[in-house]
């Protein structure tokens, strides 16, 4: 493991916010300013993109595909699919985390921006529950709470703003199947489809975030498509996605810039949460209202 | 000493093309893809500007004092100064390297652009001498070839392209006393005045760059100074860089952006150097014309 190298100037001065926000909080102890992440994801993702035929499209068969790789495929990179559709993958270990410490965290963190903070400090600004009161609802399950309860969240992606709202939704829903997740081993989920702000009920891509316990931990896996990709047509108002996204500027050259921003973030703000959520369970995990199974 | 862990996507693209470029050369066995650079110098400049304290200015005063700095003086980082003035400093060990070998390097990469690629084979795109001719006259000195031969640089600054003209002069030029270089051990310099493309006699910066031996190699001394501050206004055409500057829209937040990319592009470039020259020295510094002392 060694310590990210870069952070743009615009994620220097959040992090100097962040610390100003977080220094009379029970928060500002989990600030890891020093973020470790393994060599060779590193190296792998700053070697330009995956070739076309190592990425994976949307589809529900490549979706299901993901929880059984042959040995040796893969696991992290970034590139641009038909659409243009940005595509990010990558696994993580959490040593020292449970799929449950996972569960928890999405439910406690979604509850204040200051914990949303100490996840990735250096870039992320603010998060706003739709419904803040379902989220925090003790008589209801983790996924009760937290599916389709969106999530408005403000963060830096590379050295720019970067806005977005995240339905949460469970996993059957975006073409998993249920059989095939419990055979393997899956034990939780934070997956759910892409939306701009203002613009609701329209889907410009698909997170997939599964974990299962390993031995000493937990494994992320996760998967991004940001885009107009055929195979994501299934979902609300896929067809304004190209519309939108062109309006943006989401062309394909602009599209891999933040297929690699993305995947730098994504390596940075997983490895740090793997670095503290034991730690923060420890501390603040009874915090919790039971929750119901 | 860590791996650099981001390259802009430019920069990956930029590697890619100078491997193609240098693959039938006898240039390609020296690029370095994984470039190492200090742990204490990635992690100081990834924290934000310098204090503006801890900064000097380029005063005929304050660059003699570069010679002899109070132990304990910060010797890294980044910073905008009056004008606006970007300015940045390093102290770099290059290992086995020695000061005859900088100054048989500045020669050498100067006479092809391939040798300029594998000294930041991620960012180096191009370098013209002027009169390649002088360069390359065994009859002259080091520093008869080398200053006044004003270079013209095409690379990668961060994500963008940087064009650029390094006027390389005599360190006393810049203000440096010829008794306190020698009293500090500065047996070589490749420093000079910074001018824009196509704008001849017009001075928009000015670079250091010192070695001396140290126990075990040699120690490159680095400063930059790119804008309009007043202690500039002594060199030829500066009173035109305020108008230039500001034409090219380098205010002072596009100064601090520039800033800290140019600190992470002297780390990175003056690493890889001392990681390859003493090498690259065994293998072509037979090359070299029987240099007048």
């Amino acid at each position: 493991m060694i310590p990210v190298t870069y952070y743009p100037l615009s994620m220097q001065k959040q992090l100097v916010k962040a610390k100003a926000t977080l220094a009379d909080s029970p928060y500002s102890p989990f600030v890891n300013e020093r973020v470790l992440v393994p060599e060779n994801h590193a190296l792998k993702i700053q070697k330009g993109p995956l070739a076309p035929d190592a990425a994976i499209v949307p589809s529900i068969k490549a979706l299901n595909e993901i929880l059984d790789l042959p040995p040796g495929t893969e696991r992290v990179g970034y590139t641009v699919l038909e659409g243009p559709t940005l595509y990010v993958q990558s696994h993580v270990q959490f040593p020292g985390s449970t799929p449950e410490m996972f569960k928890w965290w999405f439910w406690w963190e979604a509850l204040d921006s200051r914990r949303y903070m100490i996840w990735f400090p250096h870039s992320h600004i603010s998060l706003e529950a739709e419904d803040p009161v379902r989220l925090a609802d003790p008589t209801k399950t983790f996924e009760e709470r937290f599916y389709e309860n969106r999530q408005h969240v403000v963060e830096l992606m590379g050295p720019d703003l970067f806005e977005s709202v995240i339905r949460f939704t469970d996993p059957t829903v975006l073409g998993f199947d249920l059989a095939k997740l419990k055979k393997a081993g899956i034990e939780g989920s934070a997956s759910g489809l892409l939306e701009v702000p203002g613009l609701r009920d329209v889907t410009v891509g698909v997170m997939v975030h599964l974990v299962r316990s390993i031995p000493g931990g937990m494994e992320l896996i996760s998967r991004y498509w940001l885009g107009s990709h055929p195979e994501l047509a299934r979902f609300p108002g896929a067809n304004k996605a190209p519309e939108i996204l062109a309006g943006a500027g989401m062309n394909a050259e602009k599209m891999e810039q933040v297929a690699y921003e993305l995947a730098v973030h994504d390596m940075t703000e997983w490895h740090n949460l793997a670095s503290i959520l034991p730690k923060v369970y420890e501390r603040f995990g009874t915090e919790a209202p039971p929750a119901k199974p």
